[in-house]
């Protein structure tokens, strides 16, 4: 089995109110100087397949079911092969 | 400014719900060896800041706020310097 992590974050652009509740919070907190706060998900799944055929496989999954291509992108990485 | 990403996800054994949706909601659209999904947040920042003083801000900002240590770990990278 193959571990892989998904980062979907909302598109450059794209409102993203929790990462602006985020940045006022750390702010209030006394945090300076903290900017640009994006909040995305992270999704960790093992699967089995490796090389071009893992790749393909994530893909189809991100078009299909884990990613809205209009407001997100995503990139992914082997975390344990 | 220093680009920081914190992926936050629910400690091994904490029940995580939006994993066991995402597993089977691939599982019912055919994709078949998909296992031990975990879904998670990821937070990227800029801070103004680098080093050792970059690594206490982000463990700060954690503990303080971030991240809930009695059900979730934390790991964060330096995505561009």
């Amino acid at each position: 089995m193959t571990t892989v992590r998904i980062l979907i974050s909302s598109k450059e652009g794209v409102f993203d109110p929790e990462g602006k509740v985020v940045q006022s919070g750390l702010e209030r907190l006394g945090y300076a100087g903290v900017a640009r706060v994006r909040v995305g998900k992270v999704i960790e799944l093992e699967l089995d397949a490796t090389g071009d055929e893992l790749a393909d496989q994530v893909a189809s999954m991100c078009s299909a079911f884990l990613v809205n291509p209009v407001i997100e992108d995503y990139s992914f990485e082997v975390v344990e092969a």
